[in-house]
């Protein structure tokens, strides 16, 4: 593809804050942005030149969008894959494409793909039923999670199931979707790896970042990890060859567990940039944001190296009252989303503290 | 002052790429952004929540921006003063406030309050026609720079008078308002200073940079200048020195001159965030335009040391061009402002590079 120049129109769809973050990104480089979401006014919108408030798969504000935009991402991976075949359709790119989606958004094919590039999963069973679940628990060693196969984000559509657990609840819990049972993974530590292919197949790694989680959503990550380099290593080129399998333009983020004795196991694959890389934006020549837009626009990827060691603080829901606390910490780097109301489990904005690089 | 909770809503007045910048960085601290400036869409509006395209003195205009926002800012000091006024008796706090525009806005009583705070100055005169300039070059050794008194920028409104320079062309050439003829600097180095004071008084300075003009444009500035470290503290000092005298909040640049016989001399004021401080962004815990924000929103300032030693260079006009080679070289950390027409002398971008602090 022909590199799109600063003036272009990128279009994000989806306004939360991933997309006010790319937006900016964006906008640095010259490039005006037209965001469509359903609010009114969302955090991606307040910063981009333009919003259209409508739903994803309203054709109207679909097509007006293809025509105000000459390329187009989304910032979350549950954008109905109609919405991005439609948007190819009326002659916009969209960058990372439909078939991407069709591997991310449902756990069961997410999984087989990561086992074809050569990675160990967690066991897993897709169950329709109560009967299925206790079923699949016999061979999962009597506990697992239960998740919804499609829309699960934060720890949401997830129900850890032990011995005495009421399955009819759990599987009432995660709705009428279909399901799956993954088993329990012991691990010492959770990483991510996030990276960038360009148009062009070229592929550039950010230093791997050590994640920790409580109620399903990210609280830390530190980097670097102090995880041992061949495990980082081995992480780095399982993403190069997922990257490349996909034929992918863009950001990818792949969570995974390890400990050393079962070595990596892959978790789940994020089709864009991710929270677990916001201390890219502070440490990094490149940040995952401005790498992304870069790869989408057809441009050559930029430098990703790091300045500085990172540890990121989420702020979650009452977490952002801190902020007169975190605003007078001069050591505290400070990003708010814009959101009106801390909502419990809400992400708010975060915080990157760096030190000298070890 | 209180300090501004995030959510808040900051108005500037200017569109331009510090605008920008500024909106930018307001935004990521969880503030929406209000511009007004006459153009329908500027630079800094196409990343700003809201923009009232109007004059700087439409009386509706400037009371619909004083109801749409809780503190107010300019990216410029040719704003005019009643601007400021009309939004502070319309009860919108404005920093700086009216009486910095006082000083900034007119080479006289700049010159003569650089003065009053111990800082010496390029010869000067106040003159209103040929007749006084040909007065005054016999005081300044027949030669001099005719400056208009206000409203210059980018080396616009001066002309340079060497012995045999047509006087008379010359006054035509800065128009019709006052005048200023300035004798000549003879100097080894530029430098500017670029620092915050709080709404509490507290004060900051960033790294002294080294500035290159060509044309009257500045072109690079260069982070550690490589001056003797007393002539950096001296003017820091110095713009300590201003920033209290003038009950300042927000960011101040101070240009100087510098050469080892004759010392500082101080070239002007600038009283907002500056070309030759771009650079922070890239390279400092704390950008110039977080900065600012900090102060004007009552918060406490940020850390401005720098994590790495960085050079910038502005993209002037046709610059803008060599886009495709700056986006293909990972040492080119770009940023482009969004102009659409790249003319003669109109700064279009800048790039940063990053190299190991020394």
């Amino acid at each position: 593809m022909t590199a799109l120049a600063p003036g272009s129109r990128v279009g994000i769809l989806g306004g939360g804050q991933l997309g006010r973050m790319l937006a900016v990104a964006a906008a640095r480089l010259g490039f005006d942005v037209v965001t469509l979401a359903p609010d009114a006014s969302p955090p991606a919108a307040r910063v981009a030149a333009r919003h259209i408030a409508a739903g994803y798969q309203d054709p109207d504000a679909l097509a007006l969008f293809a025509g105000a935009v000459d390329v187009a991402t989304y910032e979350f991976e549950n954008i109905p894959p109609d919405t991005v075949r439609r948007l190819m359709d009326l002659g916009t790119p969209v960058r990372p494409g439909a078939e991407v989606l069709a591997v991310c958004q449902d756990r069961l094919p997410e999984k087989a793909f990561l086992s074809s590039v050569g990675l160990r999963t967690a066991p897993y069973i897709a169950v329709d039923d109560a009967a299925d679940v206790r079923a699949g628990l016999a061979s999962l060693g009597g506990a697992g999670i239960l998740k919804t196969r499609r829309m699960g984000y934060d720890g949401k559509g997830q129900v850890r199931i032990m011995p005495g657990t009421d399955i009819d609840a759990a599987v009432a819990q995660c709705g009428s979707g279909p399901l799956i049972l993954e088993g329990i993974v012991n691990f010492t530590a959770e990483l991510s790896v996030i990276g960038a292919r360009s148009a062009s197949g070229e592929i550039r790694l950010f230093d791997v970042p050590r994640n920790t989680h409580a109620g399903g959503i990210l609280r830390r990550s530190i980097v670097p990890s102090g995880l041992p380099g061949d495990v980082e290593a081995a992480a780095g080129r399982a993403v190069e060859r997922i990257l490349g399998a996909l034929d992918y333009v863009g950001v990818m983020t792949v969570e995974f567990f390890w400990s050393p004795d079962q070595g990596l196991i892959a978790n789940e694959i994020a089709p864009r940039v991710h929270n677990s890389g916001h201390w890219t934006h502070e440490a990094c020549r490149t940040s995952q944001f401005e790498q992304h837009v870069r790869a989408i626009v057809g441009w050559p990827l930029g430098d990703p190296s790091r300045l500085a060691d990172a540890r990121l603080e989420n702020l979650i829901g009452e977490d952002a009252a801190r902020w007169p606390e975190l605003a007078a910490d001069p050591a505290a780097l400070l990003t708010l989303y814009g959101k009106g109301e801390a909502r419990p489990g809400r992400k708010m904005g975060h915080v990157v503290r760096l030190t000298p690089r070890t």
